[in-house]
């Protein structure tokens, strides 16, 4: 089965990256010289390439998405890997994969059962993220704790029953942020695997946040704690 | 026409607020003795009234949202206004109205010309939000930083071209956080009026987060920083 780029941010990533096959467009002015093969079709068609979503006039086929893994992530050692416990909305999945990259965190670990993965309109709202951060999948994410554990590394996740507030820890660590399920939060065993659980605070009358938005204000946290050191 | 709101959050918030005229759901378990008139229908009905979104079982036909003013706002003296410069994406929209919720803001202005507005979708996003935090449209922007000025508000705009870093700066004052639109940030009108502007770190190849996500650390940024004095 084939696999498509769509959008205009996440097609010329994925074209700078040499991963586009083949290109379909509107008309050929932006690509003509590049050097791949491409195809100029109707509106109607791209619509059908990609299920209708907002191509802004660029499909691309790809090479399908090589995962990484853990062991990529560590050795890159900017000291912040992002873990995901069940998230279930693939926009959030692609926001946060565009976080990470942005604030430069190694990489992004989700489990392969039961939640969300990598597919082209997580590549969309990545807007060309996904082309340049690291994204793992594991069977079994308790484990991969353990093992991160073992090189050193601290596992912070987010609860709203935490004592401590998420801007009270020093970061100044190799840091594991752990974030949960939109719905439930993070699980009971990868909860046990946490060495500190932190909370957003919450003045108002609803209480949670959009889960892409609670990971960005995570993510940036850690690094403007680092920063202010 | 009448307005919806639906999913489980959206609808429950909305009827504690005795916002909801008539409800329609799956079965009335949850609704029967709440004393409001319902029909339970089939699922090709709720989908109908909400045009495909995921209503969860849960679809309120529901009185018209009244919008705030600013000056209800300036009332409330949590000392922290949102203004949205141009914002294109309903789903940011929700997200943002639902961040400033829970970080206790005390309201949300966007412009009533060329930009998204709330309409059931934002209500769905903002998962309830939309009942507690105040929500105003303007016609004019510049008019309003203006006279938020005068009443003692400090204007901070955020954009990649900024000296300043987001955390850089001490927001022990009332603070209006202007976000600009998703592609272009913020007017260059608006950006005038801004006593300050500040830019997020950006560590990757991907120079701009989702605008609801940039938001989200940016409101959070000022609480934390009014919390560490």
């Amino acid at each position: 089965m084939s696999n498509y780029v769509y959008g205009r941010n996440s097609f010329f990533e994925a074209l700078k990256k040499g991963r586009i096959i083949k290109a379909y467009v509107l008309n050929d002015k932006e690509i003509k010289n590049r050097n791949i093969p491409y195809q100029i079709c109707d509106r109607k068609m791209l619509d059908r390439l990609c299920n209708s979503g907002n191509h802004q006039g660029f499909v691309g086929e790809v090479k399908e998405y090589k995962l990484s893994n853990v062991d990529e992530m560590i050795r890159d050692r900017n000291g912040l890997i992002i873990v995901l416990d069940g998230l279930e909305d693939v926009h959030n999945l692609g926001a946060i994969i565009r976080t990470a990259e942005c604030a430069g965190a190694d990489g992004v670990i989700y489990k392969s059962h039961n939640s969300v993965k990598v597919n082209d309109t997580v590549a969309k709202v990545a807007s060309g993220a996904l082309e340049y951060v690291k994204v793992a999948e594991v069977n079994n994410l308790v484990n991969t704790l353990k093992e991160l554990k073992k090189k050193n590394y601290w596992i912070v996740g987010s609860d709203g029953s935490a004592d401590k507030m998420y801007d009270e820890l020093d970061y100044d660590m190799n840091t594991v942020l752990v974030i949960g399920s939109e719905g439930k939060g993070m699980s009971r065993l990868v909860k046990e695997e946490c060495d500190f659980i932190v909370k957003l605070p919450m003045y108002g009358h609803i209480t949670s946040l959009n889960a892409s938005v609670a990971a960005g204000i995570l993510i940036y946290n850690v690094i403007s704690s680092r920063n202010r050191k």
